[in-house]
């Protein structure tokens, strides 16, 4: 309906070719699943590799492709790690990112990029989250998961567990509080937010550890005072099932990576979105990695692909 | 069948008065679900207390009591914090582990204490595992969940993450693993028992954290070596997801309390049985706390006394 004539497309960048990221597209595009308006920032000649492979019938020239030339479709080797696609799968991020930074599109919808393969030419390469928020200039991103039960975000990501504690002081605590509630409040009408110890049993009054005492308590108590409906740090092994199982939660801002990301993906593997917070620009991305395995059956699903786009469109529309 | 003449009990203790603890044993005794021979560990006047109070009728006279004397009827006081209470209760377990040492019984099922209670008197106390281990005279103690999806068992457990961290050494690791072997294989034939990282993405080969490649994985080889099923160390995210959705590994050893007690109390919160490993005894526990807020109204859940009481009987008959 409001894929008017004057909408701005949003951007999807295409992954790494060895990955499932291009076929997924393909697939949704050719079920015509897709909203439109959408631009790929991509090469062609990858989605004509995977086109002809699957023999999926696209009509590609019907697709508005920002092409940066760097792949052949000779280059392209599904399931192989590939200096050149992990070269190319930057790029398209990269001037993914440019775009939205200047207005000429809505958002950014990235599929799964390999890190390994990345990293032969860029070894500093730690992740989307960390390269769009580079570009951006931004310093406090993280990245919220979103799956249809519960909504977490992350006071630190990929980082070392060491380095995850010694990042979840009580400034850095609240900005994510904040990042969150904001967040949050564009996804669900009065959102309950909760936040997560550090410790076992949220440090047991001390017991366990006392950033929960010095960091986290501080930060919850001046989130409180701001307005926003939030409650904590609580016992991390109960509050999982307390906001999954008790609907008491919409959202839970966790200490450390798997704090978050292993109830999360225990509940919906295929289905959650990545959506980075903190930044100036609207990206969301699927939540599975480049499948190696599967790449080129043409059996990938599309489901969190399919979700990203709608958590990206519903972001940008708020 | 097998609670002929000969056959020895097993004991539970009753945890404390002010909890759910009573009602519950009472509960699942009268109706008759309590397989026999047992002993209860713990003052007959709570039990007193609570078969009136919730007009359950079962002849106390006929239930085998080891009886410290500590507490009155009129001592009970359900969802009140007690310093008698919590004493008497710490006193159960004493007694209890003392019979088990000596061969009286066969075995120990726990019912819930309250640390903050207990504390009162015993300012050290940190919970059931710390105190049985240390009347056993075990050093290395640790936790084994158990639901019917899963199984986790912990490097470590209630000392804060910071500690957690330095307690993740190769020869701790090591020693988890092989009691996780030893413990699983009495449950399930062919056990296949992974191993989860520390670190998001269990380190990135040394990007996030190297714990992985010093400790860690040198563990996982030496007890390959040892003929132990085991992998790993595998990304922590993607692990209870391959373990629980595609039922690939039966076990999982984590390396802190929340790591595996999250996703354990997502899937089973009420049902999950608590197992000590690395004790002369068999020991376990109900998956809950004393849950001061619905004691003594008669509707606290049996399920997880029932199945702490089955698989103490499984491990001690195996």
């Amino acid at each position: 309906m409001n894929s008017g004539s004057a909408a701005r497309p949003y951007g999807i960048t295409l992954g790494d070719s060895s990955g499932v990221g291009p076929e997924i597209l393909l697939k949704a595009f050719s079920a015509g699943q897709l909203p439109r308006p959408f631009r790929v920032f991509g090469d062609r000649a990858v989605l004509s590799y995977y086109n002809d492979k699957l023999a999926l019938g696209v009509q590609l020239e019907t697709v508005d492709v920002r092409d940066p030339g760097l792949l052949k479709s000779s280059d392209v080797t599904p399931g192989q790690l590939s200096r050149e696609s992990g070269a190319a799968a930057r790029q398209y991020v990269v001037d993914a990112t440019k775009a939205a930074l200047a207005g000429e599109i809505s958002a950014v919808v990235t599929l799964p990029i390999n890190k390994e393969a990345t990293q032969m030419t860029d070894p500093k390469f730690t992740g989307h989250t960390e390269l769009i928020g580079e570009l951006c200039g931004s310093d406090d991103v993280t990245i919220m998961l979103v799956s249809d039960q519960l909504i977490v975000t992350h006071v630190s990501t990929h980082v070392s567990l060491k380095a995850a504690i010694a990042r979840a002081k009580k400034e850095r605590v609240l900005k994510i509080i904040q990042l969150t509630g904001a967040a949050v409040s564009r996804l669900r009408s009065n959102p309950r937010i909760a936040v997560a110890g550090l410790n076992p049993h949220a440090g047991e009054n001390g017991l366990f550890g006392d950033e929960e005492i010095k960091e986290i308590r501080p930060a919850v108590e001046e989130a409180k005072k701001q307005g926003i409906p939030v409650e904590g740090p609580l016992a991390p092994d109960t509050l999982f099932y307390l906001a999954v199982q008790k609907k008491k939660y919409d959202a839970i801002v966790c200490m450390y990576h798997d704090q978050g990301h292993i109830p999360l993906k225990l509940l919906d593997f295929e289905g959650g979105v990545n959506v980075a917070l903190g930044l100036p620009i609207i990206r969301t991305s699927v939540d599975h990695g480049t499948a190696f395995d599967i790449a080129g059956k043409g059996i990938a699903s599309t489901t969190s692909l399919l979700r990203a786009i709608e958590l990206a469109l519903r972001l940008a529309s708020n």
